[in-house]
């Protein structure tokens, strides 16, 4: 169902899909997607969750400053996209009990958590993975979503440094 | 329009909503409504702005930790109502430009403005409006949206010592 959708999204676009049209390349009759998935928005919510999904463990430079910083640019690329925008209103529109919302916030999480438990190995002081939630993934996704001029990846580089560099506010 | 649209989600609830029932009720027809908005979803996000515009200044409470704490905390218990959170999603979902995301973040910095300006004429260290948009209110609608479990008010107000007192952190 999920290739179904990807593929036809790349073919027709994602303003022309509909359940029929997924159910038919899918092979499969509208009704089961409707048991599944209620409507196209659930779907395309449950897609959009997959694709957001991190392929790989976050990139380990040697310190936990080098590795928050290109973790930080990475999601930071990857949400600002025209993809990772798409794909974020997607999970959070066809997402009535906010799972796939929930999810989303997990995989930076744990991708965070990665990197805090490197440096912690090092001996590194580290923050908590609430607290980078709030002070590096929070901004930038809210910003994503509500203020979207003028973001840069040198944007999510300064949080991470007002984060570990208090001094610097 | 706008009234039309309060009144039939009191009504008939916010499922039930359609162009053609809102149009009745409104006493133009469907088409006036598609012109203008292009569908329901793009109405529904216009209506959820005008409910998500501040009517009152923030209160004056005398110094700035207790006017941004009170501020952060009607905020959070705002956005965090179930009234809240349907028109934040209203909002971001039938907004294809990004305009009326870009208006609800505007309603909170002009709130801020006005916190950091009193502050500003008593004298007080006051951190840039920017800063707060990222320490207090990125936190508490990243939370909203992406994660909504266990949030209280007392979480708004550890965002803002978190951001006067760095040392806490």
């Amino acid at each position: 169902m999920h290739a179904a959708v990807r593929e036809l999204e790349s073919e027709v676009g994602r303003e022309a899909l509909t359940v029929p049209l997924v159910a038919t390349r899918a092979g499969v009759t509208p009704s089961t997607i409707y048991r599944r998935w209620g409507d196209l928005q659930e779907l395309l919510s449950d897609v959009a969750v997959e694709r957001l999904r991190p392929d790989t463990e976050p990139e380990d430079r040697g310190d936990l400053r080098s590795d928050l910083e290109a973790w930080a640019e990475q999601f930071f690329e990857e949400m600002a996209s025209p993809a990772g925008r798409a794909y974020i209103r997607d999970a959070l529109l066809g997402d009535p009990d906010g799972g796939n919302a929930g999810q989303c916030s997990a995989y930076a999480a744990e991708q965070i958590d990665v990197v805090l438990a490197r440096a912690a190995g090092r001996g590194e002081r580290a923050p908590a993975v609430e607290t980078v939630l709030d002070r590096v993934v929070a901004p930038v996704m809210y910003r994503i979503l509500f203020r979207p001029d003028k973001l840069d990846a040198a944007y999510a580089r300064r949080l991470v440094t007002g984060l570990l560099d208090p001094a610097d506010r």
